[in-house]
Parts: C-alpha cells; structure tokens; sequence
C-alpha cells in the first residue's frame, strides 16, 4: 500500500495538466490544485497499513451485508478513493457479466484489477466522449475523432484518439480507465476500445477545472474545502496504449457492457450520496429555522417534514438496491439496477425542489453574509455578531452567519452549482435512468395486471 | 372456519343497517348489497378448510421473510378478509407495545384475537369519530358525543356513545373493533375506550354508502364488481358493551396505542395497495399506448417510464419497511413505521400526476366508450366495433373499448373517486403521515450532519 | 328565435339515437335524457326575445371590451347554447382566415352562419375522428374509413362515411359541423371535407354515454343536475350531404383551419371554465375548511392560499388571452393563441393537485357522507345531524353534508371524473397545447436574448 | 442630471464601506467595486441629457400604457437605477394611501421626491431589519435593536439604531430609504420611523458581499462582468436623522404602509426579471440543443416548450397586473397586487424546475466546460475547439463552449446561486407573497359559488 507522501512523489511523473490557460508542471505545487493533492494524500493515509497487502475497498463486496456495511464508508472517503472504488466494481461486475462468452475478457480484466490493487493505484473512469453530433452515431460524426477510436495498430499495441470530458480528478489519479461510451453497431470495431492509460502516457493532455475556495477562511466555504476536486478534459492526442493494457478491442456487441456496469456503480454511488446529502439538508434546514426562531412555524415544520420524508424515500431505493442485489460468477456482489435507477431519478428529480424548501426556510441572509473576516474586523464585527444573533433562539450571530455561509457553499456558491448539474447529470442525465429503469421494470407483469384488471386475459369470460 | 353459506347465515342476525334512506333488514337479499355479500362469502370458502382450526392470515406474520410473502397474497383478498388481517395485527402490536407496563390489558386482548380467530369472524376497524370541531378536543366539544365515550357504567360492562366514520363494511362483519381516534388527556378517561362491539348490538346503527354497478354488464366496470364494497356511517346510540369485550377503559395515557398500531398496518396495506396498483397503472398506460398506435412516441413513453419509476420507488417504500420490520415480545413482527409512512405518502401526493398520465395516454374515450351493450345491439354494435378498432395496433374495437371502460372505472366514475379519496385519506390523510414520519425520523443524526458540515461540531475548530 | 317548448318540437324528428344499449325514438320522453332537454329547453326560454331576429350571443365578438363582458356570461350558458357559440365562432374565425386567399369559401361560411343564426338553431362540433392508428395518416390507415370521408360524389352533393367521437350533445342540437380534424396531406382530398349535417340525416347514428343522477334527490350531486349532459358517439353510416351545406371539399391544405379555429374557442372556454372553477374550488375548500372547524390551521390556510393564487394565474392567462385578442377582416375578434393555450395547459397540468389539496382539506367524509334521503329518515336523521354538526363551526349538520356532497360530487363521482377527464382532453390533450403554443411562442427573440446573454450576438466582442 | 463622472465624485464622500474584512476608503479605486461604479456610472450617462431638468423614470408612471410601455426599459437598466425607480415608486406610492388621512406625511414625502429627482441622486430601500427571533415582535427582543428604532430625540432630529439587510448596492448610492420592515403594534412607536439617510452619515457602515468575475475574460462569465453588485449589510449605529429627512416618526398603525407599497413595486420588478429571463432561458435551452444537435429529439423540445409555456404564464401575470393597475389620488399608477404576487409565486416556485430543464437539456458540460484561457492556449486551444464542436450542429466548439460558460454562470456558479435566492427571496420569500395574495384575493365571491354550487345560497332549496 501506498503512503500519502508516496502518492506525491507518485504523481510528479511528467504528466501533461493544465489549468486556467496555462500548463502546470507539478500539481503538487499549484496552489489551488496542491489542496487536493492533500486531501488525496490524506486519503492514502487514513487507509494505510504497513502490515495490509491490499486496500480493503479496493473491490466490490462479496454479500448482501458487506455492501450494507460499506454504504456509510462512502461518505468518508475523499474523491479520489471512491472513485477508485467504483472503476474496480465497474471492471469486476464487467467480468463477470464476459465470463460465460468471453472468459478470456474477463481473465484479463481480473488480471490487471489484481496488479492494480497490488500497486494500491487510484483509477478514474474516463467514458464520456465528446460525442459531436448527438444525433449521429459515432461512425457517423463529420469529425471521426468524436469518439475515443483505434487509429494506428501496431505490434505492441494500439494508438487511440479522441477525447473524455467531465473527468473527476483524472490529473490526480494513475490511470484513466477508458472505456466506450455507449454500445457500438457493426462496422465499428475501431471504436470499440476499452484500455486502461498511464496519466502520464505521451500524448494525454488534461485541462482542468476547479472552483477552488475564495478566502483564505475555511468557514466561508466549508464544502469546499472538505470536498475540493478538479474536474478534467481528458484529451487523447494519439496516445499508444501497450497490449497487455486493452480490456476490449474490436467487439462492438460487447461495447456497452463496461458503461452499464459502470452507469450502475456510479448510480449507487450517487444515490448513496444523495441520501446521505438528504439527510444533510433535513439538519441545516432544521438547524436555521430553530437559530432564525423559526422551528415551530407550521409552513417551516412541514417542509422539514417533506424534506425528511425525502430523505427516507431515498434511503428506501437504496435499501431496497442492496437487499434485491445480485452476484457475479465469481461471487462479487452488484446492486439491483431498476431500485438504484429509479431512486437516482427520483433524488434528481427533486433536488430543486428540496433546495427551494431550504432556502426558503434560511432567508435571504443565505446569499448576503458577510464574509468570516468581516466578523473578525473589530470596526464591525460586533456589529455583526450583535444583528446575526437571534436571541435565545441563537445567541451568538457568529454561529448563525456560519450556517448560511454554509447552505450557502452548499447550494448557492460554485460549490453549490457543482452539486447541482451533479445530482443531474453524474452517471448520466434523467434519460440515462429512465433508460434504464425501462429495460428493468418488468413491463410484461404489468401487462399482466392490466389485462386481468380488465378482465381481458386467456381465461376471462 | 366458517363456509361462505355459514357466513351468509351469521349476519341474518337482525343488525340495523340502512342505505338510501331505507332500513334493511337482510342484506342478503338487498339487490346491490347481495353481491357484497357473495364477494365475503366466496372469500370464506376460498380459504375454507375442514382439516385447519385458523385461518392462515388472522394473524401478523412472525419473520420478516412471513411479512414478504404475504405481500403478493394481500392483493388477492377480499375486502373483509383484508380488514379483519389489519384488525387482528392491530390488536397483537397494541398488545405487544402494552407488554412491559400492563400485562393483564395484553393478556385480554391475547384472548380475545384468540376467540375470534376460533369462530373465524371477520372484525372491521371502527377509530374515526364524527369529531366535531377539529379545532377542540374531544371534551371540549360543544356536543360531548362527538368522540366515542362511556355515558354509563353497570356492573356488568358500559354504555358507550359516539359515532364512527368512513368504516369499510361495517355492515358485513361480525365485531366492531372500536378505538380511540387518537391520544386522549388526563382527564378524558372516558374517551379512552376500546372495545370490540358485536354488529347486532343493540344501539348499533349503520348508514351505508356504496357505488354498485350501473349496468348488468361487468365489462362496463371491472373493478366495480371485483371490489365493490360498502363504507358504513356506524352510530352508537347508547350501546351497551360488556366487560369481556373491553380492552381499555379509562387510561388516556394509552389509548393512542390501538390507533398508532392500526395506523401502521392500514398504511402497510395502502402502500402495498398502492403499488400494486402503480404496477396496474403502468399496464394499462402501455396496453391503451399500443392499442392506440402510439406505443413508439416518445412522450407516451416517457411517461410510462415515469409511472414504473414511480412504481418501483413505492416498492422500494414496501421492500424497506418490510427489510427493517421489529417484532413484538411476543415474536409478532410489524413494519417499520418511517418506511412505511414516508411511502405512503410519497404514493398519496403523487397519485394525482400519475392518473393524468394514465389518461392523457388514453385519450378522451376513456370517458365517452359507449356502454357495452351498445357493442352488442346489432343496429350499432359492428360500427361500434369498426370505429374502436386501429388497425393492426387492436384490430378488434371491443378490446380498446373495454381497456377504456376499464381505465374509467379506475380514475373517473365512482370507482376512480372513490380510490382518488381513499388513496388521500385511507390511515389518515398527507398530514397524519407527515406527523408520523416526524416522529419517526432520525432528526438527531441529521443536526449532528448539518453542523459537520458547517464545522460547527464540538471539536471542531 | 325559439322557445323551449319550439324546440322540444324541433328535436322530434326521427333522430337515430340509442343509450345503454337500446334506441330511442324520443329523447323527450327518455327518463334519463329528458332531463337534458329540460336544461336545453330552459336555456332557449332565457333569451327568448319576441322582438329579437337573433340570439345575442350566437355570434363573436366586435371588440375587446365586448370579449371581456361576455366572459363571466359563458358560466351560466347550458351546454347546448355554450357550444353553438363555439361552433358560431369558429365558423367566422376560420372564414375570417380564409377570406384573403379562398373569399368564395369565406362567404360560403358567412352564408350559413346568417341562416342558422336567423333559425335560431343549436350546432354541435364534430372534430375527432376515430383516428384508428394513431401513428398513421389518415389515408394510410387499413381501415380507410378512420377519418371521416367522401365515399361517393353525386351531382346534388355527396355521400360521407366516418365517425366522430366525443361529441358533446350531439343528440340534442340540430345540426353536426363535421370539420376535418387535422391537417390533410396532398393526396387526402377525399378527407378533407367540412359540412353542416342536421342531426336527422339518414345514416347518421349516434349513441351517447352519459352519467344521469345516482338519486331523485337533488342535493345529493347538484352539479349533475345543473350540468348533466351526454357525449356522443357519432356515425357516420353514408350519409348523403347537398352542396348548399359543404363548406369545403377537397383543398387538403385548408383542411386544419377550422380545427386550429374551433381549437382556440374551445380552448378559451376551457380557460374560462377552469378560471370559474378554480375560484369554485377555493370557495369550497374554504367552506369546508370553515365547517370542519380548520380555517385557522395552518397548512390547510396554505393550500387555500395555492389555490387561491392557483386560481389568479388562469384568470391572468384569460386576460391576457383577451387583452391580446386579434381581429378577422370582418371585425369579429378571436383571443390570443398563446395566452390561451399557455393557460389551458397550465389548468390542465395543475388540475389534479389542485382537486388533491380539496379533498386533504375535506377529509374521508366527501365520500362517505350518507345519501340526503338517510338525513330524511326519522330512524337516523337526526344522528346522521348531530353528528356531521361541529359545534359553533358548523351547527347544522346537514349544511356540512351537503358540502361534503357536493365536493364529492365535483371530484369524485362520474361528473368529477368527467370534468377531470375533459379538463385534460377537451379542446385537445397537453400535447395539443403544447403544439400550438410552439407555433406561437416567438422563439426567435428568445434565441435572441440567449445570444445576447453569451454576448453572441454579431456586433459583440 | 448628473454625468457618470459626477457620480463617481459624489460617492468619494467619506462614506464607511466595508468588504472582506477590509474598511475600503474609496470604492472607485478598489478593484472589484471599481467595476459597479462602472456600470452605475455608465448608467448615468446613458440618460444623461444636458437639456433635461430631470431623469425620465424616476417617477411612476401616469397611465396604463405608459406602465406598459417602461417595462421592456426595465432590463436595459443598471442596478441602481432600477432600485433608484423601485424607490421612487414606493414613496408616491406610499404618499397616495396616506393622502386621504394624513395629508401632512403625504406632502413630506413628495416633497422629498420632487428634491431627490433634482439632484438626480439614487436610492436603495433599506427595508429588512435584522429581525433576531423571528417568533418574537420587534419590541419583545432580547436585543432591542433587532428592528431599527428610535434611540435618542433632540430639537432638529433623531437618533436610530439598528440594522438592515441585504441591500443591494447600498455603497453605491446616495440616499438610504430606511423603512419599517412590517407592521407595527400599538407601543411600537420607536420602530415606527421611516427617513432617508445619507450613506455617508456618521454611524453608518456598510458590510459589503459581492462575487465578482473570477478571471479577467468576460467570456467566462458574461452575466457577472453585465450585472455584477454588491449587497450591503447597512449598520446604523446611532446615526442622527435630521427632521426634514423623517418621513414616518411615531404612527404604528402607518408603519406598514411603506413595506407594502415597496413591496408591490419589488414585486412588480421581479416579476418583469422573472418573465425576461424566462424567456432568456427559453433561447438558452434552444441554442444548447441545437448546438448538441438535439434540438429535434422528443423530450428535448417537450422541454423547451415547457419552458416557453412557462415564461408565458408570467408574461401573463405581468399583463394582467398592468392591465389591472391602479391610480393614486395624485394620478400615479401602480400595478394590481393580486396578479403581481400570483405571478412572483408562480415564477419563484417554478424556477428550479425550469433550470432543471435547461441543465438536463445542456449536459455536464455546464460545469466542466474549461476557462476560455485554456482555448486560446496553443498547446491544448485546438483540441478542445475540436472536441467541443459538433459537425454541422456547431462547427464551432468555442461557440458552443461559450454558451456552456453562460449558462454555468446563470445557473451553477455564485451569479447563479445568487439569481436562485434572489428568485425565492426577492421582495419577500414565498409565504410573503401568498399572504399578499390571500388579502386581495376575493373570498367572498369564491364562497358565494361555492354555496350556489352545493344549491345554499339564500333563496336556493
């Protein structure tokens, strides 16, 4: 396993990042960039043991329970990690989905799995074409570069270009899993690559964006600093990827079975996440109505009702995608796809919605703030503490201005916004489940019950 | 057990039932109400069984893995079989929760689901009193009857008075399971009256209020004559109760025991009732998208994978609240009430967008289809017939003519409003749920989320 | 202009009307119908004028000022007379429109109105086809009959076969106006065809469906009496149409005006029906709120308030619908589409919550509530009083019943699920709307904003 | 009139402005204020007119259709111009409803207006008080300078302490409109104060909240570099208000009359933003779809004409608001306040529903589109105009980049966070416009169709 400090070291490999119109050389020494590279650091830390082979969540679980029991972990994982955690899941419930028809696809993806785990690596996943026109096929694009594609074979490997977009942390991890998109047609085999690449492999152009804190003071942001990340453009530029690093090449029908596995760990992830974010809306609105005097208003006790009520419908999808889990082959648990489909589109779907009741609980005060040196300026920061303050119900204004400076961070700023067009769009937009959710739902059995709700079927009168 | 003739025999026991302003005398014989009686009747010889002493379902289930099988069966009852399930798991919780502090009041109620389940009598749940003012409580009404209570107490049991609301076939079972509506204050000791009160009593009044068929035709109305049923208005007109058949009197502090514990397993059967139903919902939307043609346009659907999202996250709902049951001292198990709760009322608010889904699939005919027997009179039945037909989409007009029929007997005629009110108010309305799930949700773990992530914990700096 | 009892008169004329499966000779005489005809009848003797030559409202509007007066008279017209306004108006709308390009036509149209209006007679709109598959135009049907079509040519006029469905009181008017439904495509000359067709044509047949009331008491569903009509299924079986009442034939692409004209009347009706409603709502909920003692409470004051401003959205839409209106050539004015449609989508969107927030308000009793005639009988009445009375809130307890009556009656029982079925349908689905209101929303200055927002616009930097 | 440049030497007086901790002495040479005063100054020159006496809108409108006609200018104005006419509005306003029983107050107000508007100066209302516990009224504070109030009376004025909130651009104008920020009781005599204070007044201090552009490019953030302001926590510590500048001073009962009529005019103003920036969004969801070449997909466009229904509802509410306007006694029109809070309800609860379509119509591309340095970096600028164009859909990826950056910065960044507030909590949040609504909404005539519906109006049987 590696240590934080080796994980620095491991990272100063020459790989090509950029940010804000200019190449970073070392993004351990970028300023805004080098926080990340903490908390990432923090991560291998936390997790480190000299007496451990292996990262114990650096593979799916193998019951019903243990995934039960790693649901909270999520939450306390920096970026980094639970990225990884979900790029091994996507590969082992992929293997196992090749194993009867291709079982020499699924040897290797278990083979590079292990070696990865071995080097306690962290992987993101790298699926988001640029796409082009979204109404044509890859194949069909007048830039055929719109999708990642094989453009040179050679002996010992292929070259690949093309472009992944919306990479979480792709410059602070090792290697960028690359996987297609969506399924393939016939004809395009040379699409049909999925390839695990070295960050560092010549030829990888990252540009990064990040909204990194804007004061010096943690309390003014307190999101942002706990959960800062980067997100990268992932530009493969012909970059030659070794053989023995190609997951696929060249079967267009088995194309679409890495993004599915990796759509439904991301979802779960994004239902965990949602959950738990529920719940933390149901605190911050209980905790500002109660230091705004407000907790006993009818209007304001019902939209915490609602948003609690939210919160547990959440938590009901994710019981119910983990109890109704099934098994790969080789034993390794995945959730159920319609419950964790169907809970994601319902967390999306509302997010405004239980936002808008937060905000309407907190008041304008949430946008107008000041900022924490404000309060530690003597001209006016007993002012402000005097005028924050809310009597008994919060006596001291300091502590109230740092709940709307926190809902605030976690709504309305940069961070906010994140989280917004996340909850959206983070393995795929409201579409993207809805397809889903259609190819589970068991549309035959509800046939059924209309039919005999009608008295309609073989047998009526 | 008893036979369905032996039913029919053992509610000719001169009960005073009344329905459109006229007293009946035998509703064996009353032509709408006889066929509510064959619908109990055939529900009695389904489960009869000479060789079993008890009916299987009289009872609460004693393991999660019971409670899950019994879901599917729930669907299948009849109307009082379903109600006297709730009564008798009603009766076992409250005897549960009674347990630790007064034994001898869970013993007797014990005995009681004891002789019942022996005679095989159907018992329906009477908790809604006429109430009054809904401002005031129950003593201080300007009419102190509007709550059931004792007026006068004998050696040998009590009088009660009151009147009981919205009461499912009163008028087709054996018991009348009368509770307080909810907590009474010190002081209103004689509210707090629970007692099971035998149809026929004396004093026992019943108004009912159905929606039989209109036609002879069952085509017409499906559901109508599947489910038909009664509510009954049930006065007290001074009844006299002996003390065998009380189960509480005269402990405020208790009586809202026997309605938590009703309105947990009401609310389990309206969730699993919903999504049942949700399931039906989503058939019908497809069965009338294909008969129409218009099962490949994508607004159409759309919004059927929006009604089996909705489906499946009510299922999700019942899948948790089964998962996470408890169970009495006695080993009986009940669902968790949050889950339970917050499914339900996701299924109530909800219900409203997913019937105008329903019907902005199908079309205005759900309205206007003709009768069926117009399909049959030979002047206009074969134009009937051309003119519904669509081609290859239901080459035979009578089936698209009875999917709409059924789609209206479902959302829009007596039936349809009667489940779009019993879908509100069945186990109490949005705002008994939403009081419950306040009760039942975590708020402590949520506070302590909201100031991590302010950093306001103690400890943090 | 004629009386009520001239046009008793007037509708005996061998009609070929059937009803649950039978024909009727004389729908005067039928029990159920003829109370339609009484509605019909009363409406004739209200503006029946001996000194009038014309009905003062059978004709559109000259001004803004008179479109705005005329609105809250459409709220106390019977069916017959509101929708003969709509067919009046469409007819001069759509002649307005083709008066530039097709002025025979124009004047054709004008001709026609000036005699029916001088018969003083009543016009039902015949619009929807049968449409058999709705994913194929009308000439590619299998059935070539889907659409209503000449089917022979004859010197005197010609012979047309088809149906049309959802024809509001079509047994109780005088003539059909059998306009194409849609737009027809080159080639669909022999469906486009639009022509006045007295109601006793041989061949025509028409079999209503209609939801008489339930009891002899009127109190018991007081919107059905007031408003009861039936909907008729409209045969056309080759039905021989002379010239003089052709209005169009055979120019495909005129087809769609007079459904896009009859679309926009009757879309302002349904606004205005809505915007009526939805204040009878607020009135109800309020009502009902009072008598149960709950007005103060403040969630149910909240969804009054949602109602409310529910309600004052709609009455916006109208009157900026009318405030915008525009005028044909001969001075006749039409409302906005935009406004109307926006409008007619936003009620019909909105309907099922806002009838969702009356019954939470109401309770289970707008169900339950007992028939008037048990309040009438000495053995329960005055219980049935006492207890549906709540205190000072309510003292009489028949007062409150009848809400609960006719809230029931309006939401729940076949009127309410009529109106919520036509609330969607009538005048086209969401879709419709949704359609019409693409064509009119001006786009282009909104892409112009958008451009100008990104600084896109040509001239930026 | 005074010129830009008059301006920026007006505002160097010495005032106490206060921003990130930091007390700015000059806010025309701090760097991020700069900018404002920029765009107020550039404001002061567009009107600007040497032949002038005074400027055009700093006074309400006299007529219906000059309402009409100014509300297309609204979205041309700088900040404080707009606030400076909001202001204007709100006293003369204001001075109407005092007329008729304080003619003295009235007078005192128009005659500030009439030497406001010679001195061309602009206004910001200062209206929300700090409130503290908000369950508490203004006198029964722990603190009794929650609301600002009268601390200290002398012979030529008085002394007020207090402070308000969230005032937009309150550094950056001349006069503070302090009023009370609701109702007062009787013995609420001290917070029954409303003057205009000076911004530079001794014991005034102005804590300043901005987000200005994060980059030097406007490209990257169009709507802050157009619209960006600063909101002021305004302090008044002991500030002396000379007599001639005392508005209200002592009448509880007149101290509402301000916050209503400057809520009216706010309401008005938002709801004309709300309608602008509806339709704003209608083009921005139409060029991202086309420029991702989806504009033709079904759910897509459902989507967009979602929205343009949508934005057409509010241009109807603001219709009928101005349709329905009102007259002062001194002939000055303001806006109905029922549709203008219906429609400011409507928009504001709507409003993350249609940024929820716009985002899921845009894509992740909304959030990680890179800095537009990084495209005119020539290391990576061509790749990523490359990956981010769509073949004949945008041929050019700057384009389309350019339209992701302008709607991160309207909806996911601090600008959009900012507008996502601002919608909610502008001139008051939700509940303050519904119980506007509720006391101009006529309940009687909903309640008297309501009993003529249930057949209980006097003289129905």
């Amino acid at each position: 396993m590696m240590t934080g400090e080796e994980y620095r070291q491991s990272i100063r490999d020459g790989r090509a990042t950029y940010y804000k119109g200019k190449r970073i050389d070392d993004i351990t020494l970028e300023p805004e960039m080098s926080s990340v590279v903490d908390l990432v650091a923090a991560g291998y830390d936390r997790w480190y043991d000299p007496d451990a082979a292996r990262h114990p969540l650096m593979s799916p679980p193998r019951s019903v329970e243990e995934m039960r029991e790693r649901i909270p972990v999520f939450e306390t994982l920096d970026v980094m990690t639970d990225a990884s955690y979900q790029s091994f899941s996507t590969l082992v419930t992929a293997a196992g989905r090749l194993r009867a028809d291709n079982p020499d696809i699924a040897d290797r993806i278990l083979a590079y799995v292990d070696s990865a785990q071995a080097k306690d690596i962290r992987i993101t996943e790298c699926i988001t074409d640029s796409k082009g026109d979204r109404s044509l096929k890859p194949s069909a694009q007048v830039d055929p570069d719109q999708y990642l594609h094989v453009v040179d074979r050679q002996a010992d490997g292929v070259v690949v270009r093309g472009a992944k977009l919306h990479i979480t942390g792709a410059s602070f991890g090792h290697d960028l899993m690359a996987i297609p998109t969506k399924r393939m047609r016939p004809g395009e085999d040379e699409y049909s690559i999925a390839c695990m690449v070295p960050v560092n492999s010549p030829g990888v152009k990252i540009v990064n964006v990040g909204f990194p804190p804007k004061t010096d003071d943690p309390r003014d942001q307190p999101a942002t600093w706990a959960h800062n990340m980067f997100d990268g453009f992932v530009i493969f530029d012909d970059v030659f990827v070794p053989n023995e690093r190609i997951l696929l090449d060249g079967k267009p029908e088995l194309a679409a079975i890495f993004a599915h596995s990796l759509g439904l760990w991301e979802r779960l992830g994004g239902v965990t996440y949602m959950a738990d974010q529920a719940d933390e809306v149901v605190g911050l609105a209980l905790l500002i109505a109660e230091a705004n005097g407000l907790a006993k208003i009818s209007h304001v006790r019902e939209k915490i009702d609602e948003l609690a009520i939210h919160a547990t419908m959440l938590r009901a999808g994710l019981e119910a995608a983990v109890t109704n889990a099934h098994s790969t082959p080789e034993g390794y648990f995945y959730p159920d796809e319609l419950y964790t489909n169907a809970a994601k589109y319902q967390g999306a779907t509302m997010y405004g919605t239980m936002i808008r009741h937060l905000l309407d609980i907190a008041g304008g005060s949430v946008f107008t703030v000041p900022a924490m040196a404000d309060f530690d300026n003597p001209d006016v920061g007993d002012n402000l503490r005097k005028y924050m303050a809310t009597g008994n119900a919060s006596p001291d204004g300091l502590y109230r201005a740092r709940l709307f400076a926190t809902i605030r961070n976690l709504t309305s700023d940069d961070f906010g916004g994140w989280r917004l067009v996340a909850m959206l769009q983070s393995g795929g937009g409201l579409f993207a489940q809805r397809i889903v959710a259609r190819g589970k739902y068991d549309f035959e059995a509800a046939r059924h019950r209309g039919l005999k709700a009608a008295g309609l079927l073989e047998g009526d009168h």
